[in-house]
């Protein structure tokens, strides 16, 4: 039933209450330390590998070097329990809700990196600018789309 | 154990194979037909409601009117062994990978969707541009960066 009728509200909470993410890869970065790692990918990340798993290589068909891509990973060092955070953790800013902020701790901590390709080797694809831990597993890759990337 | 320690490669895909998603709400749309609805939200989608759950409430803290906002969700109607798609549903065109597309049928289907705050009333955050069907569960909403609205 793939696209199942619209129902009543409590039996539509109880149907859709858990998804299951599959990492598709994972990174292979030098930032290995949570507490030194740039938190931007504009803010001194290093050049990374995206490591996809063999069974998802088509899926790549279409990305090419120079292209700047989105790449959707899940932060799995993040702490879910929590809702408010100290900006850029400096606790002499007031703290403010999670969702105002780009703090890896969150309800559901999927981190959002934009970055430009700069070799793809197979499954291997090098990025340019990404801030995530070495290890961190990808959950998603999608193209820029114009009117996401100019002031409007 | 928040921060493992980084462990074989093995033994790491292993440990980390499965994530699971809890909703934070749901979106309340006039937009309730797949194949009617605009493929992106600058593409004639309507205005819309973010409806939260009332346990994530103060993770909203910092969010005002007039803010651009990216808001992570769900795609429960998508097929998740897609590899390979036409761009837009076209035929005509060449097949390419989903990662290189904006189609919601992916291994993850997550949804990036940029809309603009137009009002909040307590858990319900009504917002410009989104092109997520009604009913579709929400994940994240995350501030937009100025590196990344910026042509660079």
């Amino acid at each position: 039933m793939p696209f199942p009728a619209k129902t009543s509200g409590a039996r539509e909470t109880e149907r859709v209450s858990r998804f299951e993410l599959t990492p598709v890869g994972s990174v292979e970065s030098p930032l290995t330390d949570p507490d030194s790692a740039p938190k931007q990918g504009d803010e001194g990340a290093p050049e990374a590998w995206l490591v996809f798993e063999r069974a998802v290589l088509s899926a790549l068909d279409g990305i090419a070097e120079g292209d700047e891509v989105i790449v959707l990973t899940w932060l799995d060092r993040a702490h879910r329990d929590v809702l408010r955070v100290h900006p850029r953790g400096d606790t002499s800013r007031t703290a403010q809700g999670v969702f105002s902020t780009r703090s890896p701790h969150r309800p559901n901590p999927i981190g959002l990196h934009r970055v430009q390709v700069v070799a793809i080797e197979g499954e291997r694809v090098r990025v340019r600018n990404l801030e995530a831990l070495d290890g961190t597993p990808i959950l998603d890759v999608k193209p820029v789309l114009s009117g996401e990337v100019e002031e409007r």
